[in-house]
């Protein structure tokens, strides 16, 4: 099948883009090395917007003579599109809020390159540089707004949702737009898109003309999920422990609707960081919510973490059916706790520096065959750390699911294996089979072949 | 039935709205004369968005608690506002976007009082002293914005279609807004609604923050059509032919869904205009459209427009199934004809000057028994003329159906008569016959009675 | 001598200026009527802002071939120029500033014909018609800012002081700037320059984009008192009575510099209405300042007004001599108690309706040979009427010495006298003598001729 | 002599100032390093704004117990400073204008410090890693503007000129404003203040709201030459050296008013680099310019360049006496070009790419008694080579006027010693003695004496 295609030259707008040479240079260097891979990747994602596709392996080879090239011009520079896919145009001409995403990704990518990767002012084996790193890279992507009250509601959940729960999320978020609160997300479609697009009504109801719509990515899944039009901000992490962690220090509550794989991962990011002694007083809204027809979802959900982290994980969130004035209003009561606590602290509100991330949640999980086989899935652990090597379980399913890298690596050694407690084999594999079962793994319409086997 | 209210003290806020004493004093005398009434219910309409309610007479029925007074501050007036619909709150605050129509209503409700109705500068039996009448209440209204290219598509339509078809007018606004243009409606529910709805998300993905939404009405009508929340600007003109003058004199282009019978008088009104020798040569794009399920309505409308007034109204028209990027294509190079057409004679491009419409076309008529029994039904006259008494016809047949006036006068005296042509009377209770059968007349759930009768 | 001129074509910015096309018609008629003569007036009036010139009537024959006239555009409307001075351009374009004051003109000339004159809302026999009109003016004029401050402050003094003067003016304008002060002054030079001068840099200073600097003007006076370019907004009143009670309704404080016979009016004036019985408890910051030289001026005046209008209009007014920090610090602590006291009153702070002006400060005096000489100059009667009375003596005076009417009556007819009481006669002709002789009454380098004579 | 001191404490507004906690803690440790030592004496010269006095070693003595420390708040940092000078404030609050330059300040401090310092991203042995640095220095400090036309003018002249001088320059200011060029200076009194007063006033006449005001400064001489509160953006750079290459990458234009050793350093450092082969065909408008008394200043200038730098230097530049709208006009001119000729090659508008900046004029320069002595003044040399010795000459005598570092060392070691070929010497010797006759070398009032010898 031919995909069409269309040429472009782009201007960046609204923004300070004023690049060096040298920075360009690089980019764009003749090899075409590394690191124009990455953001001719990242940006093809980009363009992708709007499509349902979930496979950044299929995307590359649908768009092979996609390029960019870079063009100095007296007013500042211009890029230089060929070969991009027309669904990014109207009548010719690239959406506005496409052509911002893209030049979103060219200033990361540099950035991450330039400042981040290269300066010996972030050491990243340590706990203090992740989280510094991160902190400059929300802030050259100005993500970082003092003198706001808090009012960013993460909002995690599966891309691949019932069209039943996808009208939930956007009830939930026009409730959310309505009081004035904003919405980040991973960027993608599903759980993702819904609530940034009732917000965005609720938001013109309410007159407020500068609603942040955020999405908050990495190079390994943006192709998978690309960024939906209505983000009006995307910031790119170089990878998913970086993009958890700027979802947590910059969120002031979390709202988690059904998803799959890479939702229980979030999860049990979330609950492990907040089972960490440290962050047993500190306030988090954080709530499960989901059509009538998601109850048993959630059932599922909650017993899963009941049976793995305990009673004390789930007392950390509530489950709200079928409720979205009584999710929003309760959001906005926790976020005013939030407030409270962090004035009393005398915290930042646009990061929440006193959270405490243990090292097992920022450290880089690589999921390889052999990482994933040695994971240590039992119960003779600290809770919060059973919560990181679960995550990393699920991280690997979501990179053998939809990540490129991840279907290379399945493709050339078969499934991931997973072993360990039989317990705990028993609950993670009646959940991923109900995942399946319920179509969360994969956008509907494909067969799902599991990328992952449990040894029991 | 009990609806709950709500008490509530609101300020202008983002535009100029200072009030001389003398003013307000005529509005909220103590014996609460006419003017009073005049804004108390059109105030309760716009309190009322977003309630399926099509029924004057009923809303006033529902909260006959509500009031309003105004409250002099040092930085400016506050109203008071006691036992409002609570469906305009959000948690106890009002929406902003309702404040801000409330605010209009009372703008422009003395506007009208205090200067043009008392002002010997508007000559209102004449044509001219009609139109400069409107041009006033608009400009006051501030919306008339000079060193603007053309750009307000008015989307006529139904209030009571189906969920098919109000989807589709949601696809269209998107369309339309993804090429930066801006919806005028009659501002109420179905396809006064669905086109700002999704011209809204399209607005948003190209990043136009200063979107228009702009709804126009008129006492008589905004009970039954309360304008939605996304109607970011609003202006209530005296009657429904200075309500039909302000649409074609603001609006660039007409793009006309499936409706009943205000539908088809709106249809009546501008092919009557366009018809007038003077306007021969006048660009005005007119597209019909619907989705794939109204195509049996537009011909029957098409059928009727034919049987009627002919095949020159026939060419004035193009009809569009089931092509929401076709239309708002065709909808842009028919703006650039009409932007020509201006520039080559140095019209206004935010005020149609150049438009003739006739007299018959201004002229209130009072949809009494006397008046839509003596109407002129016949083809013994210019083309034009019979549009326009076709036009009084649906007119008073739209307030027989909804308006305070209409509903009471037909509960005193019975069925509205119309006679005429028999083969005009054919076609007119077809159609009507029609409507009655798709359910258009009124919102769904409850059985029409008709309010007319033919005679034929 | 020739005077150089340009031509140009300019179109509104900034604001909308929509105009209908009849109010266009009677303002430009080919009969060039009177309407249009008071247009061409003011327009080269302000024009001829920046030069020396505080004669009308010599302005208009030096450029008797300017002429203005309207073109339709479709973007909106064009001023079409024809001759006008050169000192109005930089490098062949009009200064922007300028431009705006052009369309100001426009503005109120139209408004206070179409709007005003020929409306039955406006009872101008009354004082509250007369209150209501100028109300409506400045509202039209966007001069009515509600949620602000008062923050306001009227600086009154000459148009022809020294240049030791001058530079004070501009020093306190500088420190009334630093604390968030906007001024408000006639808009001609000398003190009605040097304060606005002053607060643009102190503005800059504090950073504050918005400062504004107000001319209120007159028809009459226009010619002779240009708008100073600094002036960003202008507002022309139909005489010099509605424009003192535009300065005192609109103001929250007022400085007085030295000046001559009509800083002279405007004392008179303000001292007249604050000794009404119901002003007596309004506070009205009101302070005379000038540099040390200026400290035997102050003297004079001080004791004028106590051999006329006596200690209790003493008591109203502070006289601060070089000390601009006190004065700027004594004004806002003047306008704090202006803002308790009209909270406490909830009196507006856009628009000081509490304050009474008595009829006979209202009404228009026009200051011909018989009215002169028929004032009641005389101590039996109550001291705010006497005040009515001095303050017409000297608005006559004024319009001999510089407004186009009073010269050419002079011409004519000779000296205005005025007679009355012996010894207020002699208090009037001691303080106008001095002002000759301090060269006070016109622009230094011409010969001042009295215009009047004192019967004795 | 006691100073008035107060106390405050400021938070950044209106633009983001998010501080890494390292980042600050860097600063501020409690050891007060050397990063708090430039923070600190750069944030008091800062404060001594308008107050005459250009010697940094005594601002410091003034003011001993002045502080600054950080507190955190839940919406971003607080600076709390302690004993600051009272002239910063207007009754008890810092002028909005300072404020803006104290985060400047510190957003320079620590950028220079933690982004340019130790990354090894910028070679600065090599003239591309310093040009590169400056970029960077730049775009953080937000300087680098695209999309907008070339308008920026450096203004380069003494800090201590007289008053017939000194409103020569304001009136040129004024014209450059009232054609809407913006300007830029080195911050501090005389000709770098009196520029921008002008230009003030010439935007407010063109309502140019958003008018540029740039200072362009360095640790060493901000206390002797500390920016005017006009400046409305500032930034800091390293050194001198750095400095310079700023003022002319990112000016359009250059106006040279009278001065002394400084202004003769700039001079001979932008003839240096223009005579550089490599930019003979380079566009720069270059004009010398002062009131008719400063013609004779300029006679003496145009000879030195002459007889050290020859003919070729003398055709860089135009020399205009006493005529501000002829420079305004030649500016604008030489504008046009300068855009030109950067569209036609492709440059930034934003940042002189293509000025080839030799070493030598890159490196800096340390103003020690060896190295002056060392200086290579003779004429077996290139031109430009000479030209970069010639700049070291005066700059080190610049260091010992006015730079703490300078002074101090002139106090311990006595003059600088200058020496060369003898007609070189006898160039220098008169050029210097002129200026100290002319009460060019420091502010009126002090005897100056010389920091240097000349040894013919």
């Amino acid at each position: 099948m031919e995909y069409p295609v269309l040429d472009t030259q782009i201007s960046p707008e609204g923004r300070l883009d004023v690049l060096l040479k040298a920075e360009v240079n690089k980019l764009l260097d003749t090899s075409h090395g590394g690191l124009y891979t990455i953001f001719r990747h990242c940006t093809l994602a980009v363009l992708n917007s709007g499509n349902a596709l979930d496979d950044g392996k299929e995307l590359l080879a649908r768009y092979p003579s996609f390029s960019i090239s870079i063009i100095h011009r007296e007013r500042g520079i211009k890029l230089d599109i060929k070969n991009a896919p027309a669904s990014a145009f109207v009548d010719g001409v690239m959406i506005k809020g496409i052509q911002e995403h893209v030049f979103a990704v060219l200033r990361d990518i540099i950035f991450l390159n330039s400042e981040i990767e290269g300066n010996a002012q972030f050491d990243i084996t340590t706990s203090q540089g992740i989280t510094d790193a991160v902190f400059h890279i929300l802030r050259n992507a100005n993500q970082l707004h003092p003198l706001v009250n808090p009012n960013l509601v993460v909002c995690w959940g599966g891309h691949a949702i019932s069209g039943n729960e996808y009208d939930y999320t956007k009830h939930v978020g026009y409730q959310l737009g309505l009081r004035g609160l904003n919405i980040c997300t991973g960027c993608g479609p599903g759980a993702m898109k819904g609530p940034m697009k009732g917000a965005t009504i609720g938001h013109a109801k309410q007159r407020i003309a500068n609603g942040r719509y955020l999405g908050v990515t990495e190079p390994g899944i943006i192709a998978a999920e690309a960024p939906n039009a209505i983000v009006n901000e995307l910031v790119i992490l170089p990878d998913i422990e970086k993009r958890l962690e700027a979802f947590v220090r910059l969120g002031h509550a979390i709202v988690i609707f059904p998803g799959g794989a890479g939702t229980t991962e979030e999860i049990l990011y979330i609950l492990g960081i907040l089972l960490h002694p440290d962050n047993v007083d500190t306030p988090f809204p954080l709530i499960f919510t989901g059509p009538a027809s998601a109850a048993g979802y959630f059932k599922l959900i909650d017993q899963f973490i009941g049976a793995t982290l305990g009673a004390q994980a789930q007392n950390r969130y509530q489950i709200i059916i079928d409720n979205p004035v009584l999710v929003a209003q309760q959001v906005l009561a926790g976020i005013g706790e939030v407030r409270a606590y962090r004035k009393a602290t005398s915290d930042a509100y646009y990061f929440n520096w006193a959270l405490k991330i243990p090292n097992e949640f920022q450290h880089p999980f690589i999921p390889n065959h052999l990482n994933m086989r040695q994971l240590q899935l039992h119960k003779n652990q600290d809770t919060h750390l059973l919560a990181a090597n679960l995550r990393r379980a699920f991280s690997g399913i979501v990179a053998g699911n939809v990540k490129e890298a991840g279907i290379r690596a399945i493709e050339e050694f078969g499934h991931f294996e997973l072993t360990g407690d039989s317990d705990l084999m028993e609950s993670i594999d009646a959940l991923l089979t109900s995942f399946v079962q319920q179509q969360r793994m994969k956008l509907p319409g494909k067969l799902y072949v599991p990328c992952y086997r449990i040894i029991k």
